[in-house]
């Protein structure tokens, strides 16, 4: 832990070439004497956020300023529009924190905020006020109509070699032949193959974060930010970024922000100078937290148990944010509201969303609603129970009174009832049971359709890896997670049959091949990709296209029927049985005679059922069920 | 499926020894021929409730009357403070429903309900109101200071070998070397061991039903009742019942009665004879129930599932009751009033709760409450989560704005998770933690304390088979149960360590031993028991005598620490620390040592603890935990 609040010297920044700036500094060499505390800036370091926007819901602008005593200047500005409401001072001198006000009525424009001291102006920032974009295809919300690409932007495709290896950064090495070192991918890499995804189907990117990770071991992880208005250099540019995002609205597609509220890494700014000892949640001694969710929504919890869950560090190189402190409550919700208006950003992903503190995160939650409507927002959640993730969404019935806000969590619960369902036994809670059970807790949530459901991730063994490289229970499970509730995300690769699994050797974040230049496949082109690799390549863009066309699966609502002779059925649906979505789970190893009567409340007036993936048709009636497979019949 | 719609003719019951008798029955006999139609009844079968009380809440009775062509009459009444409202009559003109309307002030006594054909009264009733008993030591409800034993009647203790075997009913078989007929045990013989349950800390005696089941087979279980109104014969009568819930009431012991909503005996009264076909729920060929209680919480459920759950029936052998017909509303509902009214229970027990018409079980809920502010009810919920379980309980949180007012549940998932705790292998969620995140799931109540918990009854594998006739672990499980929040239940024996498994053989019915004359083994007394019988007896005891006498087991909350290092400690508490229980479970092989630091908040100025089973005092502070070992301090 370090931190530094005792004041330090040094010289200041203004020239001494005459008389006046002479006496000047002999005035100020005799206040240093004077008061030895009476230091102040040689520079501003930052203001942050280094622009705003008007026509903001929220009036309200918090400005975190940094510089060596910048605490002892006085802070003048003048924008009609613009009112400096209070200058905060904290703990450590080289922080000060400006409340302005923005009139609704306020214009784009820049003025100069100046630093005096002593009655005398040293420093200056000329702060810009953007115009708000309007533009209706950004920040346009990722939805059930969507089908999301996770990907790591260093281990997807490296388009830019200039930025393999930046200077001056604290991890130097690019070492593709270890897991844990930098690979060189990049955010021009991921546009270069926004054709590619289109074309599988695919209409939001999501990635890791691509923030500024300037740690010295595996920073390509991206989830130890050290600066939190910077994209990592090794990824491209602030620009580039805001590019990324307009190039893929161009093409009809959408990008996911994913975002830590929790923790920041050891090399962040901040860290090595902190504005205050309550900027972090510290403890007499490193104290990780115990992963237990439980702790925040166990009426029987003691406290110490949840204060360890939330303020306990992730891991020692991440730094726990206290985000009861209300300076980085706004600097966190600033960061984020700022990124979204600057670029465009559709959708968010909130990391390790139980770690943080439920009273900031609902009103994070109402004020990013406030200023982006239509923004999605859902939260990384993985817990072991439905009741465990339906705690952490918004607007649900178990949380005590208490509203999260949130409007969605990643799955892992219906994952692992996939899972289950495509390796288990078949029994009374077990094998496809599980899935059909899982599901019924959906009343647990008020949107279950926000949820964002995956297969696997970063994070986990791959899908592939975890069926046993069984293709037909591959097949099984994409045409699930097709098809069912929620927002589809695939992790990157799992179109190609990328496999392994998460422990011992972060294998499972391997390079998409073809990605790199000299890669000897280019698994990007059907050449490239085996017989197999494209069979699966073609399955997902089958159904992925096809989803994309049948308003069931974009829209509809779910039915779900109990399981019988292991055999699970589910419809999507609107109003009309004509176009609605059948889908038919068989598990076992036999071929099945399915009879339709059971299904009347979804089939009436239905005569013909099309196979989506082979396009064949057949009577709808007494129906014969492949063994292993996910059938999905389209109703006409 | 048995419905006589057709009219039958049949003598008339009145006396002809007069001219005056005679022209009346030429003119009968006229009246047959000239409307075949026109018949009447012979005599009154019955009257339900036979009779009622005054002062009760509501102030409408409804009378469900049989006999021969009872419809054919003309009903009367007259007694100051009781309105005839309305006569139903139904398909079968062998019923009439009587709406009265009982005014706040009406008096006990008895007045007759005339039955007239043609302007002549023919039959007569001599309906009697009681008056309420307000004693204060009836209808107390159970709570968490209670311990209930569970028991089956029919093989606890037979009292009255007169009552073995009755004439008249269907199955006449006596033979304790079968666990499927009838062994003699019943009322009077729990009456005769109410000493040895109070002895052992027992505070609540609930029996499997004890209603008549006239039934072919298996009638001993008491779940196919075929008179709403009568104690089986074979147990004893209404007296009976009524002085065996006294008699416990002196005692200060409590009585919990098991009751039936869902289905009936095809041996009962009104099946063979059915007011109307809508009495049952009926298919055209017979469906059971899917027994898949997702069906009602679902969102996705259909329609076609849920009706097989909630209408299909349980077994062929019962029928089951359409609760969305206001008679049998009615009928079941005011039948429960007037057994706990009559007898004073404490408590009830509904049977197969989730089958039951959701709708109907909170109306009967809110009844009940009304006329019995005190009584407690648990449903069974034999169900797979908390989540399903807390579905079911009133107030509760999850039920999407539906509240089934059921104060609590059968707290199976629990159960569950204490067999995990104790048979598994402790890992993330497996083992000791997977007891610490069940529990945790409290959230979804609205009060987990109305639970009843439980290690076994009759339906599943005896505790002590289950784990594995290991008397470590045996004790461990009685002390957890005896030490968690709810109301403990222990099913009759598992203080003898009584075993066996549920399937395939019954074998979990088993007699006690002792309770027969003739019995080689008399349990009941010390001498009877051998060494190890009486070491579990004593346990038992000496936690459950102990439980009287701490408040924080009596009504104190329950605060749960994140195991760690395998041991999971919790506490019971009111305000203050001291004589509060500290329980740490070690489910290890191995001794550990324990440092009391991390449970401060529920230590503050606890210098001793006093080990309750040893009653050993040590200081408190490090503590050496025995290996496989549930721990039970109370602090001091």
């Amino acid at each position: 832990m370090k931190l530094s609040l005792t004041p330090k010297y040094s010289a200041p920044s203004f020239p001494v070439f005459n008389v006046q700036a002479l006496m000047k500094k002999i005035i100020w060499v005799l206040g240093i004497l004077l008061t030895f505390n009476n230091a102040f800036a040689q520079k501003l370091e930052r203001i942050e956020p280094m622009f705003w926007f008007t026509g903001m819901h929220n009036p309200k602008l918090q400005l975190l300023v940094h510089g060596d005593h910048i605490a002892n200047t006085t802070v003048s500005l003048n924008y009609q529009g613009v009112k400096l409401l209070k200058v905060n001072k904290v703990e450590n001198p080289n922080y000060l924190f400006l409340d302005l006000e923005l009139s609704p009525t306020v214009k784009p424009g820049t003025f100069p905020i100046n630093f005096s001291l002593q009655g005398k102006k040293i420093l200056s920032y000329a702060y810009a006020l953007k115009n708000r974009d309007k533009s209706t295809n950004r920040i346009q919300g990722v939805t059930t109509k969507d089908f999301i690409y996770l990907l790591m932007p260093d281990r997807f495709a490296n388009g830019d070699k200039s930025n393999d290896v930046v200077k001056g950064l604290a991890e130097t090495a690019l070492n593709r032949d270890s897991m844990y070192y930098r690979h060189g991918g990049d955010i021009q890499g991921v546009m270069n193959h926004l054709d590619y995804l289109k074309d599988l189907g695919i209409t939001t990117v999501w990635m890791t974060p691509e923030l500024e990770n300037d740690m010295p071991q595996a920073s390509y992880h991206g989830y130890a930010v050290t600066d939190h208005y910077k994209i990592d250099p090794r990824y491209g540019t602030n620009e580039l970024y805001k590019k990324y995002v307009e190039t893929a609205h161009a093409k009809g597609m959408k990008i996911i922000k994913d975002i830590v509220h929790n923790h920041i890494g050891t090399g962040h700014w901040f860290y090595k100078d902190l504005p205050m000892k309550s900027w972090l949640n510290q403890w007499p001694k490193y104290t990780q937290t115990s992963y237990r969710d439980q702790t925040v929504m166990d009426p029987h919890a003691s406290a110490a148990d949840r204060k360890q869950m939330l303020d306990g560090w992730f891991v020692p190189s991440m730094p726990d944010l206290n985000q009861t402190n209300p300076y980085v409550q706004n600097y966190l919700t600033q960061n984020h509201i700022w990124w979204i208006e600057y670029a465009g950003i559709d959708g968010l992903r909130l990391d390790t969303y139980p770690y943080n503190d439920p009273a900031y995160m609902a009103d994070w939650a109402l004020k990013l609603q406030a200023e982006f409507p239509r923004l999605s927002v859902f939260g990384e959640t993985l817990v072991s129970a439905a009741a465990n993730q339906a705690f952490f969404t918004g607007g649900n019935t178990v949380n005590r009174g208490f509203d999260t806000h949130l409007q969605g969590i990643t799955d892992a619960v219906l994952k692992d009832a996939i899972y289950e369902g495509l390796n288990g036994k078949n029994g009374w809670v077990d094998g496809i049971n599980r899935l059909y059970a899982t599901l019924a807790h959906d009343f647990l949530y008020k949107n279950p359709n926000a949820n964002c459901i995956f297969l696997d991730n970063h994070d986990m063994s791959r899908f592939y890896s975890v069926v046993n490289e069984d293709f037909d229970k591959y097949k099984m499970g994409m045409a699930i997670l097709l098809t069912m509730r929620g927002i589809p995300q695939m992790y990157y690769g799992t179109e190609i049959l990328m496999k392994n699994f998460s422990n011992p050797d972060g294998l499972v974040r391997a390079d998409f091949s073809g990605g790199w230049e000299g890669d000897k496949k280019d698994k990007f082109s059907a050449n490239g990709r085996t017989e197999k690799e494209n069979e699966a390549y073609n399955f997902v863009k089958t159904l992925a296209n096809f989803r994309q066309t049948n308003a069931a699966l974009q829209t509809g609502k779910l039915m779900q029927f109990v399981p019988q002779d292991d055999i699970y059925v589910y419809f999507r649906y609107n109003n009309s049985a004509k176009g609605s979505v059948m889908v038919v789970v068989n598990n076992t190893d036999k071929e099945k005679n399915l009879s339709t009567e059971r299904f009347a409340e979804r089939t009436s007036g239905i005569t013909t059922a099309r196979e989506v993936i082979t396009g064949k048709t057949m009577p709808f009636k007494e129906i014969k069920v492949p063994a292993k497979t996910t059938w999905v019949l389209e109703l006409n």
